[in-house]
């Protein structure tokens, strides 16, 4: 009887979405084929449909992808953690891929394509409200505890610190964009802007 | 012998423009027709062409339009002027617009367009460089007054304060979101990020 390795069958989905994710940030969704997927993956075209049905699913699951491994990070917060750390940790997996100059363009890709596809649409926005709620909660732990400005509206400052982490994507890969100048600057204005004293 | 009143031709084509970045807005640029510019303004599509040669010329007009609005401003400032309100009153030039919920979705529209015509890119990406050095070079002055943090890269919290004000183009219109609100934060947050005290 074949067997598939889960671990094995999982690696080679991560590398098919990457592969994907790359031609989707350079030449967008609807040129890209699943022939072109293939290719950039390295593996056959009837191979392809033991991972995925079809590009659709590939581009959902990048997305979905993005929000397990938040899910992950948030479930593994403790409540002795320092709410402000834990607060720079999330902003951290939220930007993780602006370093990586192949996947510049992706996120104006998700948007466009959220523009005619009514089920991504949704998705996206429940990931969005789901992290905002994210970002809310911790920032009300951090106000409890007297780390950040409490007088502050706080779902709307989660607001403006997601819409600053989505900013980074839609610049990356512009000339002189260095990310990690950038994300330093992004931890500065969020310090700054809750009244947290840099440590 | 018949004369163009330039008052009323200006009035006019403003009302076209306004017509046409509420399509454009709501159904997107290429679903937008000009027999639907035509209806919404309330003009004969004879007329129409007295004042744009087709639909492309509207949708550079109305990013020009914001172009100027920004040149007129910037030329106004007096070297007597304090920097830090100067800087408070571009900023609120570059968000007009978000009180308006007909044209919730143009700034969406205006990047999905960008990627696939390659003039306009090439239009927008000067005046997001224009308008970064224009914000660079008001924060230079207010750091030489000693009103704002001169420790800063400046031309990096350009970028930001300007990655800010797109980041309210793209929130417009989502449920919940109250313009006037959402500026109050945005002067908030440049005014702490650049640790300018608030009066």
């Amino acid at each position: 009887m074949r067997t598939v390795d889960p671990v094995k069958h999982e690696a080679k989905r991560r590398q098919i979405m990457a592969a994907a994710a790359a031609l989707f940030a350079r030449k967008g969704f609807e040129r890209t084929t699943t022939a072109d997927i293939c290719a950039r993956a390295g593996i056959s075209s009837g191979a392809l449909f033991h991972y995925f049905p079809n590009k659709r699913a590939i581009f959902l699951a990048i997305f979905e992808q993005d929000r397990r491994d938040i899910a992950a990070y948030l479930a593994g917060i403790g409540e002795d953690d320092d709410p402000w750390e834990a607060l720079l940790g999330l902003i951290d997996i939220m930007v993780d891929g602006i370093e990586d100059p192949e996947y510049a363009g992706l996120a104006l890709e998700v948007m466009a394509h959220a523009g005619h596809d009514e089920e991504f649409a949704a998705m996206v926005s429940g990931f969005d409200t789901e992290l905002r709620q994210a970002l809310t909660g911790l920032l009300e732990r951090a106000a409890a505890r007297g780390r950040i400005d409490a007088g502050l509206d706080l779902a709307m400052a989660a607001e403006w610190i997601s819409a600053m982490a989505d900013s980074l994507f839609i610049r990356a890969g512009a000339p002189g964009f260095v990310p990690a100048e950038q994300l330093r600057m992004f931890h500065l204005i969020v310090a700054r802007f809750l009244r947290v004293e840099t440590r």
